[in-house]
């Protein structure tokens, strides 16, 4: 490659572009089919029951304490499928460059997004580069789409909650939409806030092998854990009763929240999952939780009802308020 | 929705883009699947060789001759798995949509990315909507994602060219990339001519139940018939001897690279595919291809030959010149 930042060439289709899926992008993420270079990958089928989800990554900025797009753009797919209880197997990444965004940071968001597949155990197996003038767009957007399959037996889904049934949160709300804003704005917090950013897909596999019957898995990203839960109460036409007291938060977090004027419940998380299962195996499926790296943090934090739409909170004062969806927009761009 | 043009709203995860996935995306996609709204779309796996593939769009402008964003979103990945002999299935698409730009043009994209993807009898199945900031992004850009199936027995690629094969193409060259300058420049050619944009999975079917054997298939996007043929020869190791005279060339597109300095076999195409196979196949092969509409002026182009790496082409008037990949960037963001 000639010069150190993407030119209009790199989009051509052309010998530019070819050098540089060989020089940067295969020399982080290769393996054997997408070193085949065809139109598409070839992979042997996993299973019966498949499941696609795509995802496009604009988060700004480009990188951020805890991770950056490349990571988040690897993890995010990968929790998409997680949280509809499939092994997720294979990725495929667009990116949209923007002419003389430098190619030395470039090549960090791919080594980073080679380090979070191995890391989630999964393959970019087919990718697609395309180039916009400068000033028509910002960097690097980084569109991610994941195969994964859902084993016998596993079914969680956004309509399985039913009135009686436990809520669970896997760990803290709020540090991914912190740490970026923290970054974006140049704040400069006491303690140093790390975005969340991981893929849980060996967590929600420990989940699932303690309680299979999981209802009901969501990742409480953009919108945050109100939105999650507001549109599980939609569309599974019940209510959801919450104890303020018991959502895991970090204290930094609560604080650089109050300053800023934000609600932890509208902000974002990038490792975070909401799990709804059966009352009597509540106690099991935190059990199995609070044993994986991931969900150390794990509560029960409130209960099904049977108030369809309603997503209430009792407080940490002992009075109630209703977790309504951010109607507007809290954090442009965080992910 | 409130207001008649994208805001921030839209891409915050909240009850904007849910409003914005409901009323528009859904309406003009609909299908049992994307409407379950979970993170992912549960799919039956339709066989054991699967097929994924990826592609951006950015291209400008957003509407042209022959089609727009939209159709050419579809059509780009259903050609991409009809290239590896798959069957296109089902497609993800994933939007990054810039602040301010028009509900009523987004609107008429996804009603052609709807329209389109009926055409090639593909159904999307997972979405996704970003949001950026004016003058970060260009209206719309669009990922597509595909998920196709290879029946038994079938298996080009782009390794398979072997010398003393034949060389075929679908039809006349350039259509897309003129189209699309035309319109760009607002240039007034005498004869409107169109984009080829089109899904050409129905022709690469009727051409493996012709020819299963079929050794290569690509489609000569981005770079050309030029850059097609020089994939091809590089990575089956092979060179191509190509007769000008026998290369498909409507008589307003040549007249228009004439006038423009364009070399047509650098010029995009979005609706043709070059096909490769054993020699005595080739009238077979050819048949077939006519008898569909898509195909009617394919043409015996070229032979393989054992010239590794060389595309080598005889000229109207007799002379030899090498066909050689394009270097720099002829147009950029035809796709």
């Amino acid at each position: 490659m000639t010069g150190d930042r993407i030119d209009m060439t790199h989009g051509g289709g052309g010998r530019a572009t070819a050098d540089l899926v060989a020089q940067l992008f295969r020399r982080h993420l290769g393996n054997p089919v997408l070193d085949a270079c065809e139109d598409g990958a070839v992979i042997t089928s996993p299973g019966d029951r498949l499941v696609l989800s795509t995802d496009g990554h604009v988060i700004s900025p480009l990188f951020f304490p805890g991770g950056d797009i490349g990571s988040l753009a690897v993890n995010g797919t990968v929790n998409d499928l997680a949280m509809m209880g499939a092994r997720p197997l294979y990725l495929t990444a667009g990116f949209i460059l923007e002419e003389g965004f430098p190619l030395a940071d470039l090549d960090r968001i791919v080594a980073s997004m080679g380090a979070a597949s191995r890391a989630a155990g999964v393959e970019i197996v087919a990718g697609d580069t395309k180039v916009v003038e400068q000033g028509k767009g910002d960097g690097v957007f980084i569109t991610t789409t994941g195969l994964g399959v859902v084993p016998a037996g596993i079914a969680p889904g956004v309509t399985g909650a039913r009135p009686g049934m436990a809520v669970l949160l896997s760990g803290t709300i709020g540090d991914h939409g912190v740490a970026v804003l923290s970054k974006r704005e140049n704040l400069d917090f006491e303690t140093d806030i790390l975005s969340d950013c991981a893929a849980l897909n060996g967590l929600v596999a420990a989940m699932l092998a303690a309680v299979p019957d999981i209802a009901v898995l969501r990742d409480p990203t953009r919108g945050g854990l109100s939105a999650a839960l507001n549109e599980i109460a939609q569309a599974s036409g019940v209510g959801i009763a919450l104890n303020e007291a018991a959502i895991p938060l970090l204290p930094g977090v609560a604080a650089a929240c109050e300053l800023l004027g934000l609600d932890p419940l509208n902000t974002a998380n990038e490792g975070k999952l909401v799990a709804i299962c059966p009352a009597d195996k509540a106690a099991a499926l935190l059990a199995a939780m609070q044993a994986h790296p991931l969900g150390r943090d794990a509560a029960i934090i409130g209960k099904v009802t049977d108030q369809a739409g309603m997503v209430q909170m009792t407080t940490a004062f002992g009075g109630a308020r209703m977790v309504d969806w951010l109607q507007g927009e809290q954090l442009p761009r965080i992910c």
